[in-house]
């Protein structure tokens, strides 16, 4: 964290300065949100911290929670905005595994219709309860060393 | 809003309640999270509201940053659990076309390596810089319908 809008590298931070051309839908001092040039539907929309971030570790709580709160109420927006609605999802890829492409954290918030041509292609698995309990427990202890004690 | 734990067609109020078994990580007054038995991943997290909420419009402020904040919690647990970890997605499903199955609000927090067979199937667009104005006008002028005037 530390540049605001500043890393000359990204492009999101030239939306953010003004130095790159969006659709802007929605600004407060910390979180900008813009029109995807490259939608995965009509209405497809990022929510971006103003602050060069990568991903989930490089913003505090307070941040986070701020971005979520934006999400939330840009979502609803677009279920009332008249455009094509009839669901909506929110995505938001951490790391190159994860498919992200500009490494500022963006959170995609798209409409979605039955005709849309977005799907996910999931390998499901089935693991056993042990197995599932086992990945718990280690969680459960990642979290506590981290100062968490779930209840 | 309103049941906490409580419809008892809904497999989610069961879990919240302990009629139906999970492998529980996280659980404080608010929310709950517990690893879905078909996951994605290894790791494959749902955090939930214990309010039966069903989308995004059942759900008010507080909670949804709630949430949200847990989400960051647990996302930073899966990277340091010792689960196969290379990135992470967040992603959430309001209403059928979106592909909600389960129809108690859910985010997915799971773990990403290169080997997954997780892929989005996108047919991505390119609208002109025109339409995407148009578009962002629109979703302005609901933001503001609601009460909010993005600065």
């Amino acid at each position: 964290m530390g540049l605001f809008g500043g890393d000359p590298a990204c492009v999101f931070c030239g939306i953010v300065s003004g130095r790159v051309r969006a659709s802007r839908v929605y600004e407060d001092a910390r979180v900008l949100s813009f029109l995807d040039i490259h939608p995965a539907s009509r209405g497809d929309l990022l929510v971006i911290p103003k602050v060069h971030a990568t991903g989930l570790e490089d913003i505090d709580e307070a941040l986070m929670t701020h971005l979520f709160r934006v999400v939330h109420l840009l979502a609803r927006a677009l279920r009332r905005s008249g455009l094509p609605y009839e669901g909506v999802n929110l995505f938001l890829a951490d790391g190159e595994a994860a498919g992200q492409t500009v490494f500022h954290l963006h959170v995609h918030v798209f409409p979605r219709t039955a005709e849309d041509r977005f799907r996910l292609e999931v390998r499901w698995q089935e693991p056993s309860r042990a197995d599932l309990d086992d990945d718990a427990a280690q969680i459960r202890a990642a979290l506590k060393r981290g100062g968490h004690h779930p209840g």
